[in-house]
């Protein structure tokens, strides 16, 4: 009972999907009680009735492809067995019996060893399965049957309307669809990650809390949730074997790219497979005093929470099926640290470290690293999925803040908020009040009482420029990003498409 | 026709289960073609044709839980279905369809409900669908059928007849054990990993040879066999469900610890994710110039290459089912050569190193310093399973050589054999000159002519001693490995089961 309730609670299409096929079953079971059904039908009934409950499944897609690989491989298998049948019968009754056993002999042998083929064991394994079935049951029946045309009529029209029931049911009552499940784990598998990451600064940085124990281990295993991305990859499969069957449903195309969800699904495994390494130095034996990872704090802080903010809006982009480029944003930001990074380190921060906890500090670097890298990748690699998808553009436009962090060191932080339609994009490095709030519009700039700098693109991509605006040292200027020229105009004749990085000077 | 050779050739089982259904089929075909038969059990002859198309699965495990699955669950639901026919049958013929139908949607929504249930899923899934279908089958024909117990007792014995078939002809004819499966899958991902790691030192430390593309690509592939393991959870789960079907085998009895098995593959797995991270260092932009990789060359080498021999040696252990301490001392080796590799870093020796690099190479060291970790954990829980696994005790004893390594820098090399039975271990430390076979007897040391150490272990494992015996600077002695106490003789009073590695003077 306890039992029950917990896999009723994780998951409640649970007990909506076992309402449904006691709905169907008792629906088909009319075929026996409805006197003009049953006597159209016979105890051939039973066949609705077995369709009912083998193909029923969880998802509309598994649902489908069952269905469908059972009615062909019926219709497919009774022709066959029936042409089998008619072929046997020339021979004489000696003979027959032993030709039937040979087709069905050889018939089962090489649909078996079909089955092994990978590509017909994902999508059509149970329509071979019942091609088996089908032709060794017509054929075989033919030997003692007469009317064995009637009988394989019978055969399909009842296994034809027990599964037309099944996928009518499961079209209509409360669906489930398997597209819409992988969608979504894709979703929760980047919000799994996004939490670990923007929660890696705290957990790494701050003294463990001997306090609440409930509430620390309740915190540990809600960072650990990304370990069930490990080994998600036969389930992802399987949602887009099903998914390929769906019809239109919502905003998936019948031919949604679903290869590219599993792509995607991919590069987060490889993520996974760093953050796992991650955490296990949280419990490592090699404990790094906190003095000396505070001095790798701020950048390594910062890259990881930017590398969970674009896994954050990749996520949001994905549940709102819109293409956004603000994840873009916070992957520059991460590698921006990343170069901060690797300033600090060169400027011998570290000297002073004993090695056994300096391998164990640089290896939490360079699985970051590794980290914002892939992010990177996975940014691209959705882009692409929004394409190919065709996700609808964002809307609205957006400025975000962010507010300075206490722990900072005195470097820059870049925080970029891009608006889509517009194709430009407005940074504010540096500290940034929060009680000042921007307002942007088309092509302006921004100006606020604290000391920040904006860059400013326009609406020509080619040609990205920085505008340096520092009102406490009155000390404007405008740097293009790739001829290093600056001038108090806009406009520059090189092209770039890469935003660097510079400080306030 | 080309999909199939290949598909035949990565596995020949599979054409011989092709034909074995083929078989089988054909054999419960005469049920209908054999005159007796059929006058007994007339069209229910098409459920043991069903049992066999359902039942026969690749491995014995499989068919047999597939098989006790069917044959208990059509018992049960037959029995049921009859006491819910007998139940309706007291309603008027109004009522009783109506009645009927309500016993049919509830007990199919609520077996459909506990097939969600974990542990349901994974042994008893398939009962449950057979439990619906036979019970909503017999209440139903109930309806119609007066000799409703013969029909209930004619399909109850032809599915296991049915059954029977299939479990007879999977376990005697060219039985596929899903038992020694995993036995030799859980042995072939240790070669699979030991392999990476023996194979890392060249990769890691050989600059890339332009010569036959070919060759580094099927080296290459060779190496990354162990991407297989990252996701062989839910193959390794299946085997581990099938194969506690399985009655005694070969060296497996009917309660082997496949459990314990699961344990180790989980281990293996978190040492595939370490490789993982590691191998794409081999592929990274930030390449570390070779002559500062050659500092750390001799510790790093021997500590995968010690790793790789330790899993190679669980591996024939394994294969062997013979319990074997001897990956032990590769275990003890590589976390010697881990402190020797500290004690390196620590003199200084990369000081001058560019932060970036250092990074790269640092995490590198760090990887492997888990990998050896890991290994070490591995090591213990083979030791778990061979002892839950009743693996024999092994009755050869050896002395292994090492040649010597062409790259090394001077440092000692400890190769160790152990001796199970005997319960001394003979280590030859240094430069080995393979020409030199040393004859070790009970409880003796070796010697030969050239340049080497000999650790000897009495025979009381609570006072390990280490002899030094350097023959060219005539210069013997015995050093306690605890106390530090150097003398000539064995014996000394405190007790240390650790072999800590000492340098030649």
């Amino acid at each position: 009972m306890r039992e029950g309730r917990r896999v009723g609670k994780e998951d409640p299409r649970r007990v909506v999907h076992a309402l449904k096929v006691g709905l169907a079953l008792a629906l088909v079971s009319s075929f026996y009680y409805y006197q003009p059904l049953y006597d159209n039908f016979g105890v051939n009934a039973m066949w609705a009735v077995m369709t009912v409950v083998v193909v029923f499944e969880f998802s509309v897609g598994a649902t489908l492809g069952k269905g469908i690989n059972r009615a062909v491989a019926t219709l497919v298998a009774g022709g066959l067995g029936l042409g089998a049948h008619h072929l046997a019968s020339f021979s004489g009754p000696t003979i027959e019996p032993i030709l039937l056993a040979i087709f069905v002999f050889v018939q089962a042998a090489l649909s078996t060893f079909v089955r092994f083929f990978p590509r017909v064991k994902a999508r059509y394994d149970y329509g071979i399965l019942i091609f088996i079935l089908t032709f060794s049951l017509i054929s075989v029946s033919g030997f003692r049957e007469d009317e064995i045309l009637d009988l394989a009529h019978k055969r399909l029209s009842t296994v034809i309307m027990g599964g037309v029931s099944c996928v009518l049911i499961s079209i209509f009552v409360c669906p489930v669809w398997a597209g819409q499940d992988l969608h979504s784990l894709l979703a929760s598998n980047f919000d799994k990650l996004s939490h670990f990451l923007q929660e890696f600064g705290d957990e790494y940085f701050e003294a463990t809390k001997d306090g609440d124990i409930k509430e620390v281990e309740k915190k540990r295993k809600n960072l650990e949730r990304y370990k069930s991305i490990l080994n998600s990859k036969s389930n992802e499969e399987a949602l887009a074997n099903f998914a390929k069957w769906e019809p239109r449903h919502g905003q998936f195309r019948f031919r949604h790219p679903w290869k590219q969800y599993l792509d995607v699904a991919a590069l987060l495994r490889q993520c996974a497979y760093r953050i796992d390494t991650l955490n296990s130095y949280f419990n490592s034996d090699v404990q790094v005093p906190m003095d000396i990872k505070k001095k790798l704090e701020e950048p390594l802080r910062r890259m990881s929470l930017e590398s969970g903010k674009s896994m954050q809006e990749m996520s949001n982009s994905l549940k709102k099926m819109t293409k956004s480029s603000s994840s873009d944003i916070h992957v520059l930001n991460s590698q921006s640290a990343c170069k901060d990074l690797s300033t600090l380190i060169k400027s011998g921060i570290l000297n002073d470290v004993e090695p056994q906890q300096m391998i164990s500090l640089l290896t939490t670097v360079s699985l970051l690293i590794d980290i914002v890298n892939l992010t990177e990748e996975i940014s691209k690699s959705v882009h692409e999925l929004a394409s190919a998808a065709r996700f609808t553009n964002k809307k609205k436009s957006k400025v975000s803040f962010e507010k300075s962090n206490p722990v900072s060191i005195g470097r820059v932080k870049p925080i970029i908020s891009n608006d889509d339609d517009d194709d430009h994009v407005v940074t504010i490095l540096g500290d940034v009040d929060t009680s000042n709030h921007v307002d942007q519009s088309r092509g302006g700039s921004s100006m606020d009482s604290s000391n920040h700098v904006v860059i400013k693109i326009d609406d020509d991509e080619d040609s990205i420029h920085e505008k340096h605006e520092d009102s406490s040292n009155v000390h404007v200027h405008t740097t293009c990003v790739s001829c290093g020229q600056t001038s108090a105009s806009d406009v520059c004749n090189s092209g770039n498409k890469r935003i660097d990085n510079r400080e306030t000077k």
